[in-house]
């Protein structure tokens, strides 16, 4: 037997970064998770910790680092994957993955915790490489018109009518690789973001996979940093009710958005001339 | 034995209402509930339920309802409450539940979910008055200076030093009671939302206790219809991190935003003349 | 204007107690918050805190008082009820609520977390008099026959068609009042849940209400210290799949156990000398 | 530009199937998701549909299939995902993923949602090899002694006491991957299961990857059939409590069991002969 793959972390661990510097408050909110890999056999085998950087002490890392501010989300990412690997000779691999909430600013110190998607970023080095990806969750977008379903395969278990005008909704999961390991990440991600939303807005549908297409194509259009992205998008299906059991017509107003089942389309759109994705989606090290 | 108070409906009728009349689409997204109570209980003791009007009938008539347009959750409220009592003879009460999930405009008929709260309302009616309460849950607000906690109960398991210099951060869900029936619900609405985000953001702050009475003061300041104001305060600790032991200061600028325990803060405040509140914070009809 | 109610405390407060008196250890798994009201107008109105007992004393007294062990999570709230009111003079009303987790042995110290609902408590004391309220909440039960419903309101917006064999389902969310306030809380609280549980397989149901009542009714019979019970039980529905479009029948066999809506139903059964409820079932003192 | 790895389908459709063959009903209680691969580039690209099964069919598909049986999560959703590439041309892959939540009899037609875990499945299918891999999640195990965790690296940043007797709990999600595509696979998951269970509680334990190590060995002693486990155990921290400001000892009796940040341990132990994994773990098919 063989003990294959593994890796270990400090999980989830919840930063407030305040900056007092001048009268008015800058705030960073993040959730910061670390898995790191390496010669870490005999802890498996035998429970010698003599190579086990602690999930513990890996957390006060996270805090003690931001002290000195963070930036952005990928660049405190790589601090902190570089920091592991480069300090501790049996950690070969770091895996960095943060996720920032958003903040709307009321006054001077005062903040609302704001709505409409999520920053994310997984940074992973290896002693010699650094994979950025950058992303977001939790986007939820709708169009009440623009899209259609209809020319699909009929088979003796289909029992939808095409609809030729229905309500297109989705929460984005959207993740974006770039070539290198340096960039105005804040820039960069607004880009990104951008190009996601108006790609939805913009896209007349004939089906999710057609709109996540050009999703992906505007990221690497508005991006020539990024050579690859990755978008998760669930269906949320609204169904028009029917209210003709009332007496009543219903043309296109009144909808019914169900929980369960939902369709979930995923993909992914790269460049011609991407490089290999190495450790970037994971720090197994495939793709 | 005796059957004490009851009630059954139809809880979480999810509803997308969208208004095409032009162009430009508007859209209603609501998450609505139910509860009915009067003569029931043969069904509770015999399960006769000649005097049921089913569950089903209620999400339907949401939905058929939904097909004249909402207005504002109040009013829609409002409607339904009436159409269960005035056309059952056997419904004496009714209470009709409202989440109003705010949306922000992309374009003409695209939009993303946003956040900073969302709306609530809760409409009672008995067949001669209908009590309104509207209200706002999870706004989440920060101040990041301007909160101090000191001055008080030392006993023998006190281990809290004062805080002179603290972030306070809570989620808010307020809930506030009209005198009347009728309004500008929407443009009521928020004036009062406007006016505790106002307070929250510009009291400073002695406890979190001191916040909460400014912030119910504000909105009968700024709703002369509110006569009841009832907040619950979860206060989300934010604990400064102990940097010492990496040598390095902590000047309120590195917290951890912990989950659990956390503080709850829950308070009225009212009008001095407020009539009595009857059933409007239940069907049971107990304040 | 006016202060109205007002309570602050602690809340979920997480214990592990471990019992480890002899080689097989015991554990309860507690979730714990506390309540507090009393002359608090001070904090409200002037942020004047010397009423007030920091919600993090109330953390640390939960601790230190389980080092003297739990016994049940009535007599353990009662403890920590009876010490807030009795041992500061600004707090007039306390009130304790608790959930109790529940572990399945596997060896003299080994445990996993087991389903089948979880165990809760309210106890509520003024200085005089102390209410135990116990309970159980996330108890999901199923009958796949031996349920109808049919005989109800037909109104201008039903569709239901009558089901004489219906799958009932619900998570059961129960409590119960006591006279008194000393009794072997354990062996009290595992007679209602037996009561409840045989009441919902026993009952051929024509009406969830019929369900309700029963099970309900079981626990004052099966328990007499009890003199009211309160049931909340949502109708999770299960829809027959209609199989006909696929050539196929489906005699009850093929169901979609929907998410939302569902239905609410909500119930009390009391004795009819129970005596008044006074600060049982809310700290506001009202039921 | 070009259109990477993709795939679709229909998640989380809830399925009850009730046996009724005798007057001792059964019941599979599922969560089934599908998701399908294949010659799908014009959707993307044009937003033709023509090689489109539609998720909603899907849906269809699983309910009807339901009508013969699901014997096991295994054999069902082989039994799909055969039927969706076998069928369907422009289908080259599919994966069917499930979880069985578990109930306990009450009575002939009686069921008590149990807790300990949930099963889970994942099959897939290239149209040639059909990979299967069980698991289970959610299935919370606490040791409360015969655990330390000492011996660690210790750099600036550690301020971690070492243990020698601490509380060890995890909330177990594992998967196994087997050599074939038959076998009696209730029998097959019921061992691993059990050995998961005993390695945990018969471990003492240096560490949780220790511990992770030998709970995969055991299933792979347990079941030849398996040739890979992979392990995914959060640390679930239970701190002890410092009751010493109150003049009390803590001999490991009282724990706070913290929500975050928590230890993530994941790990593989594989068979020194296990084949190529190929598409078990992901219809990317790289593992």
């Amino acid at each position: 037997m063989a003990l294959g793959h593994n890796n270990y972390g400090k999980a989830e661990v919840r930063l407030l970064r305040v900056d007092r510097d001048d009268d008015t408050h800058e705030i960073v909110d993040l959730n910061v998770s670390v898995a790191l890999a390496g010669d870490l056999a005999e802890t498996h085998l035998t429970g010698d910790n003599a190579h086990v950087l602690p999930t513990d002490t890996q957390k006060n890392t996270v805090y003690a680092f931001a002290r000195d501010g963070i930036g952005s989300p990928e660049a405190f990412g790589l601090r902190l994957a570089r920091h592991f690997v480069d300090s501790q000779p049996s950690i070969h691999r770091a895996r960095v993955s943060l996720v920032e909430y958003p903040w709307q600013r009321l006054g001077p110190h005062s903040f609302a915790r704001s709505g409409g998607g999520v920053r994310t970023a997984a940074v992973t080095y290896d002693g010699t490489t650094a994979w950025v990806v950058s992303g977001l969750t939790d986007l939820v977008l709708l169009n009440s018109t623009g899209s259609e379903f209809t020319g699909y395969i009929v088979d003796p278990y289909t029992t939808l009518a095409p609809a030729t005008d229905r309500v297109l909704a989705t929460s984005v999961e959207a993740a974006w690789r770039y070539a290198g390991d340096t960039g105005d990440w804040n820039e960069l991600a607004a880009r990104a973001w951008a190009a996601l939303i108006s790609a939805f807005v913009g896209t007349y549908s004939y089906s999710l996979q057609q709109t996540l297409h050009a999703m992906g194509q505007a990221v690497l259009d508005a991006v020539p940093e990024v050579v690859e992205v990755r978008l998760s998008l669930p269906n949320r299906h609204h169904f028009q009710v029917d209210l003709s059991p009332f007496g009543l017509e219903n043309p296109g107003e009144v909808f019914n958005p169900d929980d369960r089942p939902y369709g979930l389309i995923e993909g992914t759109v790269l460049r011609d001339d991407a490089p290999p994705a190495g450790a970037a989606w994971s720090l197994r090290g495939t793709a």
